[in-house]
């Protein structure tokens, strides 16, 4: 599967008094993309014609340049390795030729029961499939 | 009823590039307070034990002075009419002598129905008489 | 001039718990597309050519329907009044023939003083030029 | 030096449609946690008095357990290792005996020249001292 790469400009409100991109936004950001690799592959993250549910359970990312108010930037997305439960998400934020950021993202697959409470549950395989055949 | 009063110091993501707090903060700020004014009354605005709830139908603010990061103010509200299905909220900000912003809120009381559609009902009388008794 | 219209989609974080999006994002969406018809007509709100900046004295939203996660939906801004040191902007959300929003906002024009205050001045001609001219 | 602690409440608008807290917004409340630790020592992220910026270059976080609109948590932070120009802060989220997300950030110290470019800089003696002092 090659990456996913999603399109994006900086909003105003996603900057703070340092003038640059809040951290914060970053995760924001790649999420964004996984959400857009879904839909990409024709899925969405908050299907209601099933009980499943994606938390994450950890996001890290390097902070390698400043992103402005108005950048237009790509986030790069693929998922990494082939786990039962949970998908492995690796991202680049690029603005040209600068990196901006690199991250990674896992969710687990959760099964949300009648009392509310969420299972984690192997990760269907239809849903790997066609987020690998994009 | 006197006016209720919700303390509250400025976030640094709460900023912009232009170094205050973003426009659309003050609204979270309005809403900050009057969900503790629910608090103090004994109520929550999300309250599982009915099926009410309470969205929006208006909001609006005139902006009189920046707020900067790290500022504490306090937001007061107050409820405004009295109406039948609808509660109408009156909010000042004022960082020591000095109005941030003046701002009106509307929430409609809705009844969630089964089908997931939302429909216009009366506001129980008990929690007006708690937000006034506060 | 012609309306400006933007296109967007919700993203995940911008709902709340209600399952809908957080009304003080509606404001970010109707400020965004102000952005988006600034840089159609050549110009930024954030030019640091200048020393001008648009802080906002008001704003006013009235919320007709809900909007939910992945719906695409226009945010429809034009000018409206002509008045010598403000820009009063006029917006309207929908997807597709449901109107999901009406707003207004309006910003003042500032020059940034060496002392860092703000003092209000005229709207330069040719800002108000170009965005009428789009 | 002992950790800071720093106590909070979820906000409507933290939460999404899944009904939790953003994962987001955890990277925010560790920030405010670390803010409120530097105003416990005396000092301020933002002091206009000096040069120094404190961008971040990394930040990770594990989510154990979900947050829910209006638990009150607490942020505990620390300084973790001893470094010539970056802080690294080590965060745990609790609510009463629930451990929410372990997680940590690294800042490094800057010089804001004429410019507007950041340089790399020693971290000040004496903001370390009194970090830790507190």
């Amino acid at each position: 599967m090659s990456e996913f790469r999603h399109h994006r400009r900086v909003e105003f409100a996603e900057t703070d008094l340092a003038g640059i991109v809040h951290f914060s936004m970053i995760f924001r950001y790649m999420e964004e993309a996984e959400h857009a690799m879904w839909r990409a592959a024709g899925l969405s993250i908050n299907d209601r014609s099933n009980d499943l549910g994606w938390p994450r359970v950890s996001a890290a990312c390097e902070f390698r340049n400043p992103l402005f108010f108005e950048d237009e930037f790509e986030v790069w997305v693929r998922l990494a390795a082939e786990r039962t439960r949970a998908l492995d998400y690796e991202f680049t934020l690029v603005r040209g030729e600068t990196v901006i950021a690199v991250g990674t993202m896992t969710s687990v697959c959760v099964r949300k029961t009648a009392d509310g409470r969420m299972k984690a549950t192997e990760v269907p395989l239809d849903i790997v499939s066609k987020l690998r055949g994009r």
